[in-house]
């Protein structure tokens, strides 16, 4: 049996799971989004203001995916809302199985989001369906623009496209709107925003697009 | 036969020969470096820097491994060097097999070093050994100070720790004393060097060092 033989069959096997996932979260009216980038891009910043900024609006529950600390789980569990952290114990991705059993111990009464955040990775989430509705990639202006083109496939699959620390800009050789064209010459239906963590600049706008759609959602 | 009796076997090839890889360098009296790091902290600007830095002084060939595009190889063509560009399409880290093969197309008379920069991931490429004497691990301060917590097994595998992007720290909340006592925690023998590949702060300090462990090696 060849390596690629078993990995098609680890694919099917958690695209089986993810199809039961999306199952629940549908059943319960819940949208789920699975946050994905390179390490250190800002999704658990962009969580944070994310929370922040729907407090009172939209009850949102979390799942955090790290490959080794809870560190990520602390910082969000001081927004008083449900988390579950994942430790993937060297794992390069989190998986459907990963996302069943977290389910296990997470509250979703009245939840109306479920975010997961998973491993800072650009490669290895890209193939992973967690069962979530959207796969929305974060991209720090400090990576420079050719990220998109370099790491195709994780663009290609995601909805959204967030690109954060745009307050950093002007001590930048990057080029945002370089890199939001390589964003959409990979994928031209990509909805695109560009943050700040730091100032929260573009937060707003991103929230209420959050609330918009996972509101008009089937 | 389970997913971990395959890792174990892919792993147990690789590491044969990354051992024939390791061999072959050191017949030649090659040091070879392994540049690791998440995507966009700044391996190849490094790497420009460093072949600027070195010219006349120490013949180097690169090896520039990415998922998708040349455009690595292309930079560093421009400094006139021998380079090989591997595209893993779709892969998530370089491979003693993949290093082998591109030895094939790489003119190795009288170089000194070799660098193989790695795909941009911090997780998968810490447990292939590609027949390096040394893994260089580039954070870039931007990607905040917690890294080598959450992602040890790199930082735990490398001999040296570039701490990049230091011009920009005025503007950011990270503390790189921070950053490297993290680091030094996971891994007490790292060399730390603190560059700018902008400003080209520290860059003459870490070629130095570089010169004197080459030459210096058995």
């Amino acid at each position: 049996m060849s390596v690629i033989t078993i990995e098609r069959k680890v694919l099917e096997k958690n695209d089986e799971i993810a199809k039961a996932n999306r199952e629940l979260f549908r059943n319960r009216g819940i949208y789920v989004l699975n946050f994905v980038s390179s390490p250190g891009a800002g999704k658990t910043s962009l969580l944070e203001r994310t929370l922040e900024h729907l407090r009172g609006r939209l009850p949102i529950a979390v799942i955090e995916g790290d490959v080794q600390t809870d560190f990520d789980a602390q910082r969000v569990a001081k927004y008083n809302v449900p988390v579950v952290q994942i430790v993937t114990n060297g794992g390069c991705h989190l998986d459907a199985k990963l996302v069943a059993d977290a389910l296990q111990n997470l509250d979703l009464t009245d939840i109306k989001i479920v975010v997961i955040e998973n491993v800072g990775n650009l490669v290895c989430p890209a193939n992973y369906d967690l069962g979530e509705e959207i796969k929305v990639v974060v991209a720090s202006t400090t990576e420079g623009d050719d990220k998109p083109l370099k790491y195709p496939t994780m663009f290609r699959n995601a909805s959204v496209l967030i690109i954060n620390k745009i307050d950093l800009l002007p001590h930048l050789p990057s080029n945002v709107e370089v890199l939001k064209n390589n964003a959409l010459s990979i994928n031209p239906s990509l909805q695109v925003f560009e943050t700040s963590c730091t100032t929260d600049a573009g937060i707003a706008g991103w929230c209420d697009w959050l609330e918009k759609t996972c509101v008009k959602k089937p």
